[in-house]
């Protein structure tokens, strides 16, 4: 089976060019300039863009949580990824208490196997550690798993302490993964939010206020310093507020290696979400909670100038009805997330690269090559280059459209961008030289996404 | 004319990749993997990594100053550059006192004509400012010249005060230019040095006593606060101290469009050279001087993080005896500069990536596609895409070698870098699809150079 | 003569008490709780403060500029400032082009003669530095002027090159004088406002665009970067921006010895004044201009955590009738300035003091007795504190007060204040012993104020 | 019972003076210029100055740990407190587990009563939280307990969680009290320590390695953002790093309410100690321990310009013999704790003024006047003032005298500045106008110490 991918503008993370691409058994085999080849498939990308693939790095498909599950499972979750120009995801398996990694990774192998549209992998979370753990971690990370993720919140649940996250973070460099960490202070979220409950402050409005800014950015400088400690690199994932990014700069100013993620939802919504009447808010709960405008700036100037290396989502959706409401009477009952699996280049390209705030290779490199690079997926995925997987996407800048819950893929009751006027548009997704969506319809097949074994944490990108 | 580049790993400033490259007429036609195809020239890169030539957008050839003229002509200098791997410099023209400013460039191009093996362009240096210069600007730019030069130092000659940096980079803004400034405190150097003659400090020690870090620390900071106040993005070259990156990476920090160039001296080298006995130091009399070595920590990590953008040379080499001897009475009268067109892959790729402290691609970056970019030269310089001009390096990391004088090619008498250890070196160096070195041994001929047209500055990169 | 101050609250930069004062030969010479003595006066202060005397080292009596006089002179001045709270000025002596400095000196020192009613001292303001220069300075700090300004800004005028201000720092240094820099980029300034000239922008509104915030932060940094050359200490005049506050504090964070005044229209007024109808804005017209309202919070923290050591006034009126309207068709030719000098205390006191920001200790330290030391009048002045000149102030903190050119004794015709509702209020106003104002009452008579030989900058304070 | 203090000069943290002080009752009662007075006692001070009685805000009498008890109890510590200058200390009380707050306070006033020399208070420990502690702490600061301490370190004995810190600092917030902290990161010091023991890391070297300058920082970091969170001031104890400087800097540029203290030991001492034979290096085994000698610049920086307010000791003694060897296998059973009551004035005058680092007033608010201000002991301690204690100090700038263990009075079998050759010392120290010590010979007697009720802190200083 080949394509030839006809007439676009290549896009990289350091290129832009003018060139066809032949595409041999799901591999990019020629980039040039053809006569007509002799091809099985040839597909016109005149006047678009022609990108890699995106890969969403934070995704939480199928999870259980706050006594239900994210309402997207393997197949509808890539499905809408697909239809969005992500070809790539890495969600999460769970370390399970007192059983062997290798447990909690078979139990997510299961449940994306057959359903996944797109190729995935996992991050694995930690929340004990121990000396049998430490030694079953180099397994996982030889099995193709080489990041781990854990948390500075969510006390009781999978909250660790400095020291557990010290010792992670030491043996994850010795082994060659990325340790990856929610930046939140845990024990302070638990005392505010049973004051705010205390004192009858139960409603939406309050979730922010159980979690302000300080939370986040005190985390954050402690996490740095304890990989500082530690002579390991460090992932801040979800990173929202200026001052985290300040304790990011600074510290990559220092020589450190630290990366750091965000997500559209604290590029472009802000905390005034909060003060919608109603449930309504509901629909922003999650954490960390959106920011007062004023924070937007710091992040889009750190994606412009390489402070921020990455954009995921955090995909966590949760139906309005039924699981948002399961918090009506109490806001640290609500499940927390939202959905964007599926609009990240929408959101990103259209307030990033069409109003000038960021290159249109700086957009490639967020949204897909800095991830490959940094998560073991490149030069497989990531970027369009010989020998790369054939995952593409034919992205036509001139298409304008309006999000919302009626066409998007998604599988949730809501979307938190309805009525957003977006700038591009994917008009083909590949992946591995098939096409699995054209215009926003999908037209691949359940299960033929494949599990991905990640290289190690290549030390610099 | 038709060449295949074979069996080697493609380098870019985003990508590292196994593939062949087929070139057709100069120009970059095909990347993939061939059979053997009919081509008339086959060039074997296997165990190599093909590299897009490199480009020094700091060079002074045959640069007439303090009563003579840099030793490296427009020949000299870029069949040097090009056995180290550079096929294209941007060299600088002056702005002839009370003459139209294409009379200055029109100077530079007959000097370069005729003798060029590279391609080459140039930046235009200001000095005067008034409402004709303005207009001639808008000219040049549309001529090719899409970048200028003015110096906050040397007092009394090329200095200019602050109100003209002003409007210079406003109207650079305004016509598509980007404005390159030397920052050195030129009144205080002035001070500085004369107090040292007049108490009659006057061997080459003092050389670096005259401008201190202090100088370009406040000249960094000043011309990034006349940037903001112009909304114009600037761009420091040879910028060598811990202090002044502080000031750019704050800037950077706040959203303002910074750049930074720094040169392999003040990566490698440090101040202690000021000490050597007898006239040796003079060797080193360079502006900025030397720093001591603790600067350089703080310019590996710029250049790891993307806070330096470029890393150029700033060639502008004088012979030891008869040049530099000049000042032997006077370190003010010692022709400032030091040789490096043809020594800066060397020294970067072996103290940089061969350490570790960088990536090959951001190597690539630093040398080749940022200097592209922000200089109006990408794509058809500064990358390997379809398309591109074929200015091809095939670099071998596997060669040792050692750095003297008997071997380069630079037209001095000695160099900075004597028994320095390499790792690493062009095999094959082509311009536009020609090879004009071998494993060090010229091969071009005179006069092949163009002139470069430089497009205007993108905006964002 | 002798008096007791009796019942009061005595308040220093260190200390609160109560303790009653007994004054002899205009002199303190007891503290303590006393029989009642026998006195020749006794002033009760029951219910009140008893503060030292304020220095305001800022002013400008009968100030030649702009074709025009600053409309106090050492007379009506003085008054004003006594009936504030303020018993010492110093003021400044101008060097005339090609003049001995004393000469400068003489022709202020004739003016304030016979007039003066508290004591003064004048730093002399330096534009030409020469070798005689350099020896009549240390002459003139034997004479006891031991400070020097220098301005940044005023091209064409005042204004010197920053290499003529690294060497009076330098100088300064050596000879046991502080220098105090005026910081506005003055290169800056003018191609500004001969923009806007040329463009019509000419009314009132224009003058703050004509010296936005980046020229004194400019300014402010490189003043700071000369001194850290010269090894030598120096003094910020006016400063108003949180920029310009952060360089200052970092300076001092390195170790730097870097002190920095501002004054209270930047800490209550700002720029939307220049928003104010017709020509009202021209009575604000100063320079630096009144700032964003931002900027206030920054310097209210300045004054609280030290990193601001002095608030003087900058006193500087001239009349809206006559002396503003010469700039009514052109702001460039308003009259820089504005009242203050008696207004000071009243401001500081109610919106610090009274509001939290800063205590009464700091207070003291702000407006007396830091100018005091910085400028040589310590312990003579500054203070409360047997040996001390008995310059007492009586304030009583109960009183509230409307502020209105009606009741001020400035010799102006507006205020900037008219209105504002103060808290605290002078009963009694003593110079060396003698009571010159009561109650707003001035009691005092001209030429009873005499010229104050300073002592040397005392290196730490 | 009069006494006069005749011919000194008096310093105070504001004021420089030469003035007798004339003592009635223990109080001063006048400050002048006297006639040969009527009574009691004289003392001579010509050529002395005369300093209020230092306070030392951090010392462990008497303390259990670590299986043994700190080798001064209240007796032979204050006199040595006594003999150096020291005339009030605040030492710690401890919340018993389950019992009420008042129980550990009246466990130590018996510990102290019958045998202090010098007037003294407590700062309560606390370890628990909850709703009958938060009423009990109102108490306490009710019966002159203002300030409490607590722990980020020590885990699984002091250690308190960052909620609990929380609701500590927003607790003291409500009344009144001032809430000291302990920076340094307990999880991360169990873990380091285990993992240096589990290697056989046994020896006192490695004493720093369990606790480095990051440890600190990152615990300061902590500190001042959950003090932000509650918006209460925080006093940071015994400061040793420039990184947590930096902190509390940055926190005070942003206005928050940040207190630092730091020791001679961090200032004098460095870890090199750690680098001496045998046993010796136990001495200074400490926590945080002595840190690497760039640390102190910092700190001296810091105690000039006002970001540290205080200078305490954390005198906490051990005896090398059977003390500190209880840890001479293992060196996390080394009591921790070093002697310095008796020397803090020796070692700051003699490094800090008399090195011109800092002015003698500076000196006398680092360790007195500050102290007695934010621990609610102001204007009764902490100044020469009329009304004040009489608790002086006439110390003679011209002595030089050599630290030694021979002739100290800390109940302690070394000196860490045995040989250090001091410029300045005590003649005379009086507590509430008796003579306590006489040139370094102690002549009160047990006993006469009173406990302080300190007043609530008073929010600005």
């Amino acid at each position: 089976m080949s394509t030839l991918v006809k007439g676009g503008t290549i896009v990289t993370a350091g290129d832009t060019y003018e060139a066809d691409i032949l595409i041999d058994n799901g591999i990019i085999a020629l980039i040039g300039n053809f006569l007509e080849a002799q091809v099985d498939q040839v597909i016109d990308a005149s006047g678009s863009y022609v990108l890699p693939g995106a890969i969403d790095v934070h995704t939480h498909l199928e999870l259980s949580v706050s006594g239900t599950v994210s309402s997207d499972d393997f197949y509808t979750g890539t499905v809408a990824a697909a239809c969005g120009g992500t070809t790539t995801i890495i969600d999460y398996a769970d370390q399970m208490r007192g059983e062997p990694l290798a447990k909690g990774l078979e139990a997510r192998l299961a449940a994306a196997r057959g359903k996944a549209v797109i190729d995935y992998g996992f991050h694995l979370v930690l929340t004990d550690y121990n000396a049998r753990v430490a030694g079953e971690m180099a397994e996982v990370v030889s099995a193709g798993v080489s990041s781990f993720k854990c948390f500075l919140a969510y006390k009781g649940r999978s909250m660790i302490d400095d020291g557990t996250l010290l010792v992670l973070l030491s043996r994850s460099k010795e082994i060659g993964a990325l340790t990856c960490v929610h930046c939140e202070n845990g024990e302070v979220i638990d005392v505010l939010t049973r004051k705010l409950l205390s004192e009858g402050k139960t409603s939406t409005r309050y979730h922010p206020k159980s979690r302000p800014p300080e939370v986040e950015a005190e985390a954050t400088g402690r996490a740095i310093a304890l990989a500082e400690m530690a002579l390991a690199p460090v992932y801040i994932v979800h990173l929202t507020t200026a001052q985290s990014l300040e304790k990011v700069r600074a510290a990559r100013a220092r020589g450190l290696t630290v990366y750091a993620e965000t997500c559209p939802q604290y590029l472009l919504l802000s905390a005034d979400k909060y003060d919608e009447p109603g449930f309504e808010a509901a629909k922003y709960v999650m954490s960390p909670p959106l920011r007062p405008r004023s924070h937007q700036g710091a992040l889009w100037t750190g994606l412009g100038n390489g402070d921020i290396q990455v954009v995921a989502t955090d995909h966590c959706p949760f139906n309005f009805k039924e699981q948002k409401e399961l918090g009506r009477e109490d806001f640290s009952r609500i499940p927390n997330g939202a959905p964007g699996i599926e609009t990240r280049l929408y959101l990103l390209y259209t307030e990033g690269v069409a109003k000038g705030r960021i290159s249109l290779n700086r957009f490639v490199d967020l949204v897909a090559t800095a991830p490959a690079k940094l998560f073991g997926l490149y030069p497989k995925k990531g970027t369009i280059a010989v020998g790369s997987d054939a995952d593409l996407v034919v992205w036509d800048p001139k298409v304008r459209h309006v999000l919302s819950v009626e066409t998007l893929h998604q599988n949730v009751d809501y979307d938190p961008y309805e009525g957003f006027e977006a700038m591009g548009k994917p008009t083909v997704v590949m992946s591995r030289g098939k096409v699995i969506a054209k215009n926003g319809t999908f037209l691949g097949q359940a299960g033929t996404g494949a599990f991905l074994r990640r290289k190690p944490y290549p030390g610099v990108i």
